[in-house]
């Protein structure tokens, strides 16, 4: 808990003979924060354990707070300088996924290890309590932006930085690069929730009984198809077959209540036993009554339509499980 | 945002002279999508941008879509080719552990690099807004299972895809393949919630107090341990003993307090002032009990027994944080 | 779902040759695990389906068990030996970051592959369904802590383990080590929600029109910036401007709508027309207030006060969205 507190920072142990010459070398440090508040929240704000163990964080930042390395704070650098960052991530929970928007990596010393390096690389990732050393060269001017790309922690939770790069006399590459920049994008969004105001696109209820095989079929095979195949034949001592089922077809209530109760202990279906479990499925009135009459017009079942008023009917009787609870 | 609708995609950068040559390269760009409607639900579904801040995905794809990859969509090759896949992730939150079932990839250019490749890797990490290029040789005839390997993404969110390797006239290398394959694993299992129907297997309440002090040892050690230690000594300073303790074995009602309600300012305890914090603890009144009783049985202590019951009315009391909110 | 349920555990393949030589080698397997009850509940824990999809673990374990790899099961070496671990990750759904507290990991098998290890690493990611091989030598005797670092999965879900290096009467290497060594630290919280008891931080509202501004200007920095830029010149063709504009400054009831309700279809701000969205945002009624009073105070707006009372006034207005539902 103390991490989730700040308790982090980098510490650099160089080879002996230290490391190569370069022109620039900063820190850069990720920490994720929960607080009882939203995102943007005024106030001192209590650390939420709760967050903390969903691994739900309100901030994701570079060394320490939202903007520490933004505008005024922003790292910089001239065209032409080779620039090392040392990156350190003290989580204390999420993996970053650590990308500066403009350039490729020339050199990643993968993990803040000191094996050969990796080369030309756009994003590699900082472990949770570990580090990553990345060294680039700036080709021309322009603000780079640092980021976890696990892009809603960066325009929504604040990890976001910059690298300025001024142009000074030097060659700008201007084959490579038009001169422009444009600094309207890349803004932090912010944390508050923006919801489009639209009309909803909720389809109408099935209109028949082909309308309503078509939706359940393609609901079987997002749902049912794993255990009962495709085929409707399903596994032999696992999953009963739903083809020509004498259990299916014998009784529409008992089929509409194994999909919306469970079902579990013996059952014979065709003749052969199967002691499994049929786990509830949190499927709505209108899917339960369009996968079953797919399924009934399928693999010479009966043809039965389910509707959807069947299915409430059925699930009001609430076999309730012995537990009650859930 | 952008990304979150699905503006992302692939651009290789070969070296001047080429990559080596392979027999089938294949494009696999994964992405994650937040919708107000649950996986699955039908009608065109709005952007979610709060289950995107919490990066709780209703949908983990390869190239844009479920299904893109899979069925007659499958990526194809023949048995003796080498495969060389270019994967992206374009988040916008999620890590991927690309995987591909049946098969150990014997080159990994990790995170896209073009540092020396890591060989005989069964899975590896593509960062959020990164890439990888995995290649390997197909030993034998099959259907190859691509996943995101963090599972449930797979099967139940849309992360996986195939690439079917027919057989031909070419060497099977039966000896390390049966020739038997089964289509009915590796099924999408769909995101609707399967619920167990089963009896409660919640434990009844301690009969006496041998059985309470039991519960309450495991208890203690998963929750208490920490700080007041194994001994009951605490920690000089920051964390009280609860060991011969003359302010637990004043006051019932004050040790159960401090659990279910928290402390904070300074307390005398054994003589020693102590001003750190004790934080509220979510613990149902049963485990209040055991966990007291079991420190009572203690380190010297007077061998109270306390009950659900006595946990229930000091809790009652709510002594209310300052705040009231929380 | 086998997964989520157990069914995972680790291969060796090693070179024909062998491995080289260490002292000692151990298996250490992470999974997580997702239960109908919060963590330590008591009584046999149906798998819940609905945790596991959000990837909400309640248990992050080693080896199959909370306390698999601790106290008396704890690994065991001697000061001078060189340790190998074999790590896999079953997921099935988290990414570790396998750390070592006490050690520096001499060579990493990055991803369990057999390329050139990387050296000199703190911690090294495990992805779902993936693996690694570390090996180090203990240098000095001590507990050396095992965790996945994203450390609350550590210290509250169960990822934590052992590792006892006994000194025997080998060079303890007393330079870099003092000796001492202290067991009250690293011991499991417990995933007990603690929560401290405080005094509300809550900001009283902005007492007067210039503390609203203030504010208003850290909101508007934080939320609106992105699109209507820094300047409040908006983007052509695409987000009106706030400044000096008709729209604004014709109807305070307008505004705070547009800010509580959102926006759709057509406006015409200044003389042209926008057709974008404008997303209702999710704050407070006090936020509104502050945000718009700053900007009427800026860019040749018409200085307008908004207070709390008249956005709460607006928002009651509830123009709805065609939907009604969201």
């Amino acid at each position: 808990m103390h991490i989730a507190n700040g308790m982090y920072g980098l510490i650099l142990v160089e080879p002996k003979e230290g490391l190569p010459k370069v022109d620039k070398e900063y820190y850069v440090m990720q920490g994720d924060f929960y607080t009882k508040g939203k995102y943007g929240e005024a106030g001192l704000q209590p650390f939420s354990m709760e967050k903390a163990i969903r691994e739900d964080a309100d901030y994701v930042v570079f060394n320490g707070s939202v903007g520490a390395l933004t505008g005024d704070n922003a790292l910089t650098a001239d065209v032409g300088d080779t620039v090392r960052l040392f990156v350190g991530n003290g989580g204390p929970n999420l993996v970053s996924s650590f990308h500066v928007i403009g350039e490729i990596f020339d050199r990643v010393f993968t993990e803040g290890g000191w094996g050969a390096p990796n080369t030309n690389v756009q994003t590699t990732l900082v472990p949770a309590g570990g580090s990553v050393m990345v060294e680039f060269k700036l080709d021309t001017e322009g603000t780079f932006i640092l980021v976890d790309h696990s892009i809603f922690r960066a325009f929504n939770k604040g990890a976001i930085g910059m690298l300025k790069a001024g142009g000074g006399d030097k060659d700008l590459n201007m084959e490579i690069y038009s001169g422009k920049t444009d600094d309207r994008i890349y803004q932090p969004e912010g944390g508050a929730i923006q919801e489009i105001p639209q009309a909803s696109n909720k389809p109408a209820p099935a209109a028949n009984k082909v309308e309503r095989i078509t939706r359940g079929e393609t609901k079987y095979k997002a749902v049912c198809m794993a255990c009962h195949q495709g085929d409707g034949m399903g596994v032999p001592n696992a999953f009963p077959p739903l083809a020509k089922s004498d259990y299916l077809n014998g009784s529409k209530e008992k089929s509409i209540s194994a999909v919306v109760h469970g079902l579990s202990g013996e059952v014979t279906v065709n003749g052969n036993k199967f002691n499994s479990i049929m786990p509830k499925l949190d499927l709505s009135d209108e899917d339960v009554a369009n996968v079953l009459t797919y399924v009934y017009s399928k693999w010479d079942n009966n043809g039965s339509e389910v509707t959807p008023e069947e299915v409430k009917a059925v699930r009001a009787l609430d076999v309730k499980a012995p537990d009650g609870g859930h």
